[in-house]
């Protein structure tokens, strides 16, 4: 008899530094720059980066806030660390210290607060909207801005709002905005319009450098056709209890699941308190390899914080300590984002900040 | 000119003991334990436990898992500490080492296990299922053990359901069916149904010990009726830039919100790399102070992981470096919930394990 407590999350670099090789074949000369924002997508900035700066010679990186990039610089001696939220009083004496961060500008407050407390010479990069109305110079700022103060960029970039859908009117409405702007305003920076998504848009959208994120972490960012990132996520969580539900029996709060006949469930230790989202209530579903078949089994009720409960009435031989896999490769967070009726981007950044898992970070040496 | 880049989280302590202690007034004669599973519902276990600890006198304690309880045994001294998810091969050591960690055994398999497994005499709490269908001894099983091995318990425990519900059919079935197995099977145990929705429900559900949880940390568990707990979560995200939105633009990505007419937008330094729910896009709201007015804006498009855009159109005189107001007194996380199509718990647990905020922990010494 086996009995666990704890779910386990397996974080795999092996699959990550894959995903990093195949995204550098398709990006041809672009730079690859890999974006570590968010503690990495929440799997851990101290896991990833110093991985792609070793083994894939990454030597740029993006993150959104400065004191991400200060945790980035602890960690790897050399790298340029690109900061996406730029500069502010909040964050003036991270820039100070470290010569090796670069804010991203991104509207003329900006420029002048940087102006004003620029520490040294360095140049930052610059931001320009193209058609997604986030951050970003508008042409008129632009227009206004001195020859002089322009060549003070090292970097030209903008951000597409719909490269992972192929043949959207945004992509080529955006790559013709960035180079009608960048020409003209910036003729000779290097540029950067791409983050994963555009990567698989071709030779115009790859300009000078991209930004690989998400793709990197195993997430389809090209949905119109089948995956070519590897997976690195895997979540499995132990069978803590297996019990007869019997028919007309209520499950989980606010009793939102009844059972119209006899059933059997198992309660697994995992919830809302361990990143899975409490929108696969009564939709989501978890997968047991009982004697070598795998089964899915649907969570019936409401998600609580620390359990779901499935339905575990067609699978014979199900015992107590049994693992449920939540994600994997035959089931992925993309998969689990469309159940949970959200984007596997926003699990992945939740699922990885939680501690009460057994953290299993694969790599080989 | 100000120009900031990062959130800010304000958990406000004073407010979470004034919570305890009005909910201790509530409970009349039943012990008031403190449920601080997953890491004090986000908000810290080394922030709340000692405060309760010290200024509450607080001395009985609810988690998840053992290596929560682990945490909280070293930042207090003496108390009991009840684990939820019970005990298993992977937190046995735990057990071993701290007297003071006492598991909750909700099945027939881990009974066994405690039993082949119990490092001293200490007596562990049993969980009965009466209503939730969750963790918790089925009648059929209770009938089944000896005399003995009921009498070798702390407490007997059950959760609600429905306890945010007054009227709800199930709150009286789960108390006929509770004190029915309670008197039959453990007569003489101390007794605990409810968490902190059932302390609002009556002298019944109050039992010998009640569990507070979700309205210690100021989210309305009685919904109703108005919120008799003060609020503890505080969020506010700085404006990075502000810009006209031409008629006919879109938002954000996969481009879901179109302007009709000319618009003026704010871009805020927060997302759902934040803890802030994706599911918030284009339904959400901000507040923002201006000349001491609170003004309201909605987010449009999508949420992204380190920006929203709002509205801000009606707004006169917002700035760049103006702050967001996003949870507050005036829309607390129960309000951002139901915009959210989920409950503040969850939205609670998130917020507070991620590291961009600058925090604030609000305590009068």
């Amino acid at each position: 008899m086996t009995v666990l407590t704890r779910p386990i999350l397996e974080i795999d670099l092996n699959n990550l530094l894959d995903n990093y090789h195949t995204l550098q074949k398709i990006a041809g000369e672009a730079v690859c720059a890999a974006v570590v924002k968010d503690d990495a997508y929440g799997l851990g900035d101290a896991n990833v980066v110093p991985m792609l700066y070793k083994e894939a010679g990454c030597r740029h990186f993006f993150v959104a806030h400065a004191i991400e990039a200060e945790r980035i610089v602890s960690l790897i001696p050399e790298a340029t660390i690109f900061v996406l939220q730029g500069i502010g009083e909040d964050c003036l004496e991270i820039f100070k210290q470290h010569k090796q961060i670069v804010p991203v500008i991104s509207c003329p407050q900006m420029l002048d607060f940087w102006k004003a407390n620029r520490p040294d010479k360095r140049k930052p990069a610059i931001q320009i909207e193209t058609g997604l109305n986030r951050l970003g110079f508008r042409e008129a700022e632009l227009a206004k801005m001195s020859d002089d103060e322009r060549k003070d960029f090292c970097l030209v970039m903008s951000h597409l709002a719909c490269g992972d859908e192929k043949d959207h009117f945004m992509n080529a409405h955006q790559a013709d905005n960035f180079n009608n702007l960048k020409n003209t305003y910036f003729p000779k920076l290097p540029a950067s319009l791409s983050a994963s998504d555009g990567v698989f848009l071709g030779k115009e959208f790859q300009q000078d450098l991209v930004r690989l994120g998400a793709a990197m972490y195993g997430i389809n960012t090209a949905p119109y056709r089948p995956n070519q990132m590897k997976n690195v996520v895997r979540i499995q969580a132990p069978v803590l209890q297996i019990e007869p539900l019997p028919k007309g029996d209520f499950v989980g709060y606010s009793a939102t699941y009844r059972a119209n006949t006899n059933r059997k469930i198992a309660i697994i230790s995992i919830g809302y308190g361990d990143g899975l989202p409490r929108s696969l209530s009564n939709v989501g579903k978890v997968f047991f390899n009982v004697s070598g078949k795998l089964s899915e089994a649907r969570i019936i009720g409401r998600v609580s914080m620390d359990n779901i409960i499935c339905d575990v009435t067609d699978i014979s031989n199900l015992e107590v300590g049994d693992m449920a896999f939540l994600a994997d490769e035959f089931y992925t967070l993309d998969d689990m984002g469309r159940d949970a009726a959200t984007i596997s981007y926003e699990i992945m950044s939740r699922i990885g900040k939680n501690t009460r898992y057994v953290r299993k970070v694969l790599f080989r040496s």
